[in-house]
Order: structure tokens, then sequence, then C-alpha cells
């Protein structure tokens, strides 16, 4: 094979059978990866999850991970959110004309290195080639399908006055590390979170149905998904600012190139609803996992202003946390 | 909403559920459709079929179809080709920054009436949106989940000395259209053969396991998938030319533009291969389906040639069809 991708690698011939043989089948050989090309064929039991995201992130190879380790633990992340437990990804490649092999390489091997992490099996796969000027190097779908487990009921209508908001961990710090990354505008020691979250949902989902809801605070931040949560709904939610854990170089870097960390991506976080009885328990728990060491309350379910998130401020100020309304930052995942 | 696509309907904020809510809710109403917003739950019976593919063909309107209904058609015929039932979709795309919102709403409106033709729900999906001169108007993925019919045994190892090869109809006319739609070189009447192909793969299937793999012929065209049915195994293909049915205007463009129909994609036609038994009956069954009204036996399956496919022409010579080399055509799926 040439070091560079060219137009031929996605033409479905002898090219494209080169990369799925010397580069896909060794990465991803297990007994499920489909045999009749067209798509794998799995055994399930039950009720499934089912989600996809693409991946455009720029750079692809970034501090704390690259594209191929995000297109996993994205879907995973998804995946475990809905209460299943992860167990097959499809993937799908679109290669810009030009593209090094070298740099697909490391990607594929960033991809088998999460997915076994993550419990997960790459099962099926495609890859197009787009002429130069039509991409940017490398652009990953992961579709994934999960387990459901049994015994739970999670969802926004689950959720009443009283229940205590908790986040897994300090927010902000993808979105900030590709901006510093991308930009080269500062050095900075701030790197993502990026992680599958396979073990955090598990101390979170053996609390059965006393949680509520859980996401992963990715596009838009915890202020985002903070206000999915409540939108609609006959519920507000007041969070009390000096709780919610934030790295003081998330902050600082922050202020300095106006980002606010609240509206920053996270890629190994999770935002989650708990009756207020199990509360501390959840906390003490994810303490004890070294991806989830800095979990925090912070802040609870009440009705004051139906369908909006309040911040609560160190001098007893209060003011509105809307949705993200503007381009803070594009190509953060 | 504006008309053109700005990097914020990428940034998982107010813009994004606008796009979600005006856009796709209205056209993939169903009960399946996530509700927690990370991935769809569904129920699935016993074992299943799980297939990608992305879609960057250019120019994304052409004679006969349009990107969205590629998509949808892709997925569903990968999933009908493994022996499924196609139940599910996943749908992710990438706008390009400047991408007009008409053709959005043309293409999601091409994906709904596709899907419901071919049975589909579209129950999950993302959007992401990246800068100018980084896509190419917009590129789709799909995903999808099909339940396995009982009682087949598909596979190239299936594949017996005596079985026959036939094609569902015409071959070539997907490829050669968008070639001539993208250069405008010629103005002709090829339209793509786009379609799902439910219909005409019940016909096949519904001689059991007298059928012993199928596939559909698209990037590389029936050389290159008839290569994939025998590489590796002790059986060759011989064709008879003459019995290829290839319409006469892709016959006519293809010879001169130097494009060979059997080396053009197609997205609308199965190649199956049969016990000799059954042969007569699953022609003239595919022949009162309007897809494959022009379905033909082409060939056999001899013991020649290991692993080879051989042509033989009008004069009675013959010469090896090999997989697609070089580019013969890029982004024509």
């Amino acid at each position: 094979m040439e070091d560079i991708i060219s137009l031929s690698y996605g033409n479905g011939g002898k090219r494209t059978s080169a990369l799925i043989e010397e580069i896909f089948l060794p990465a991803f050989n297990n007994p499920q990866l489909s045999n009749l090309g067209d798509g794998a064929i799995l055994d399930i039991k039950g009720k499934i999850a089912f989600s996809t995201d693409s991946f455009v992130i720029y750079p692809y190879f970034f501090p704390g991970g690259d594209i191929g380790e995000l297109s996993v633990c994205g879907t995973v992340n998804d995946l475990l959110m809905c209460g299943s437990i992860p167990k097959y990804l499809s993937l799908s490649l679109i290669l810009e004309e030009g593209f090094e092999l070298s740099h697909l390489k490391k990607i594929v091997k960033s991809i088998e290195e999460t997915a076994k992490l993550a419990g997960v099996m790459v099962v099926t796969g495609d890859t197009k080639v787009v002429d130069k000027g039509h991409g940017h190097g490398i652009y990953i779908n992961t579709a994934g399908i999960g387990e459901m487990r049994p015994g739970l009921d999670l969802g926004k209508d689950k959720i009443k006055k009283g229940d205590k908001i908790i986040v897994s961990g300090s927010v902000g710090n993808h979105g900030i590390s590709i901006l510093c990354a991308r930009e080269e505008l500062l050095e900075t020691d701030i790197v993502s979170d990026c992680a599958p979250l396979n073990q955090v949902v598990d101390i979170i989902l053996s609390f059965g149905k006393s949680v509520k809801i859980l996401r992963d605070p990715t596009r838009g931040g915890i202020a985002t998904t903070l206000n999915e949560f409540v939108e609609g709904s006959n519920y507000s939610i007041e969070l009390i600012e000096k709780n919610i854990p934030i790295d003081l170089n998330v902050k600082t870097v922050g202020d300095l190139l106006g980002i606010d960390p609240l509206y920053s991506a996270n890629e190994g976080k999770v935002l989650v609803v708990v009756s207020e009885e199990v509360c501390d328990e959840v906390i003490a728990k994810l303490k004890m996992n070294k991806l989830s060491s800095n979990a925090a309350i912070i802040g609870e379910i009440t009705e004051e202003m139906p369908g909006r998130v309040l911040l609560k401020n160190h001098f007893g100020g209060t003011r509105l946390l809307d949705k993200l309304s503007y381009d803070m930052l594009p190509r953060i995942c």
C-alpha cells in the first residue's frame, strides 16, 4: 500500500479490500465480524438501545485523545446513558484524498484499544474517500447497539421536586482543550476528559429506580443538557455555582478566551438526576472511581421557574442559564 | 430558521434543537423515536443483522434519485443481502456551512418517503456542521438493524459446482448516470436504478436453502462482487457475456466514455447464486416484479480456474474479469 490515501481506496475494488485486510481486520478480529461483507449477524436478547454519532473534530489528534478514541467513547457513552450495556459498534470512515496512512493506522489502533476498554466489538464498517478539499483528513461515524439493563425506568418524566443533580467530575475540559490545541493560542496542560463511562454508569445504575435520568453533557456543555432535562416540564433546576467542579486551569483559560466552562463540551462526564435519599451514597461510591473522583451534588429540582435553569452565584445572586445559542466552538466532536 | 446552514446548527444548542424539532421530528415521527435523546430503545427478537454505510455522492441530486433516497436504499439493501428484514435506521448528517436549508428539506423528504417504501423507521440521529471548504454540501451515514429470517443458510461456503448466477436486471446504470450528471458531458436519458430491494429479495429467499449467497453489486460493479464470491475458494465463475443484461444507452455511453458497465455501480440490483434445480423458477418469479423484470441467468459456478471470474464472449473467446483496481469513478455512492 502507498503511504497516502488516494481516491481508489474508496472505489470498492482491490485497494478497498487491501485496507480491510491489512488495517481493519487485524484490529477488529472477532467472531461476530461480518463474513457476508454487507453486515454483521448478531445474537441479541430482549430490548436494545441503538445510537449513532458522526465525529468531525479538528485537530483529529488532540491533548488527551484522538478522533478514534472519541468516536468509540461518544457512542458507547450514549448507549450507557440509555441504560444499556454497549455491545456492538459499526465504524464508517470518510477519508480525504491525501490523508496519511500512518495517521489512519494510529487512529485505528486507538479505536481498537478504546473498544477493548469499553467492552464493545466493532462488527461492521465502511470506508469512503472524498477528493481533496471536500473533507478534513478524516471523519468517523459510529453507530452502536447495547443490551438494555432490566429494572430501570429512566426518563425526563421521572424527575420530581427535591431530586438532586450530580455531575461526575470537573466540567468543560474537552472543549477548552480542543480550542487551545486548534488555535495554538496558548500552551496549557488542559487535556480532554474523553473516556468510556461504563464503570461510572455501573455505579450510578446500581441505585435502580432512584436514578431518574442520565446524560453525557457533550456539545453545549452542562448548561445545555440541564435545560433539556426540564424544558417543557413543570420543574426548574437550581444550581449552586460554588459546588460545580471546574479545574483551575480550565477556569483561567476559559476566562482568558471568553469560554464559559458550563457551555464547554465534556466527553467523559455524566449528569444525573437522583432522588434525594440516595444522593450522598451515590457521591460516596462515585468518588471511589478514578473517572468520577471529583463528583459533586451541584443543584436540585425545584418548581420555582418551570422549564428553566437558574444559577445561584457565590454572593447569593441568581441568573438564568439558557441553552447554548451561538457558535462558541465548532467541530469539537 | 435561516435559509442557510451555519456552524451554530451543529453546536448542540438552540439551533440544533430547531433543526430536530422543525425538520427531523415531523419527518420521522414514530413511537420508537428516541425520547432520551441519546439513542432509541427497541424491541428485537432473536438474531439481528447490523450494517452501516456513509454516502458522499456528488451531485447529491442526480437523475433517478438523491443522496437521501440512496442513503436509505444502501443500508436497507445491505440488511436484505444478509437475509434479514430491515427494521430500524439511524441517520447521521455532516452538513457543510452554507448548505441550503431547502436542499436539506428536500433530502429529508426523500429519506422519509424511501424509508416508508422500505418498511424501516428512522429512530435515532445526529447532525454535525463542518466549516466551508471541509465538506461538499451534505454527507450522510445510515446504520441499520434488521431481524434475521429463520431457515436461511447463506454464505460463500454454500456455493457448489453447477450453481447458477442470476442478476436481477440491467447492470451499470447508477454509476454511468452519476458520471453523466456530474461532468455534464452528455445529456442522456440514463437514470440511477436506486431502489429498496425488499420485494426482489422476498422472491429470492422464498427459495430457502437453494439460495447460496446474495449481494448488491454497488461500488466496483458486478465484476468486483462476483470476484468476492469465489476469491479464496476452489471454485470459479464462468459468465456468458451475451446473457448479461445491459441497457443499450448504458452500453453506448459506457463505450463512449470508456466505462465498462460490468464495473459500474448499481444501487437497485441483486446478484445471487442459486442451485441449478431452482434457477428457472427463480427467474420466472423475478420477471413478474417491476424491479426485476429484466432478470437473467448470466453464468455458473465451475472449477476451471479456482478463485477467478471468466467472461465468455460472443465469439467463444474467454477473458479474465478481475476486481476493479483503478479509479473508474469516485464518489458515486
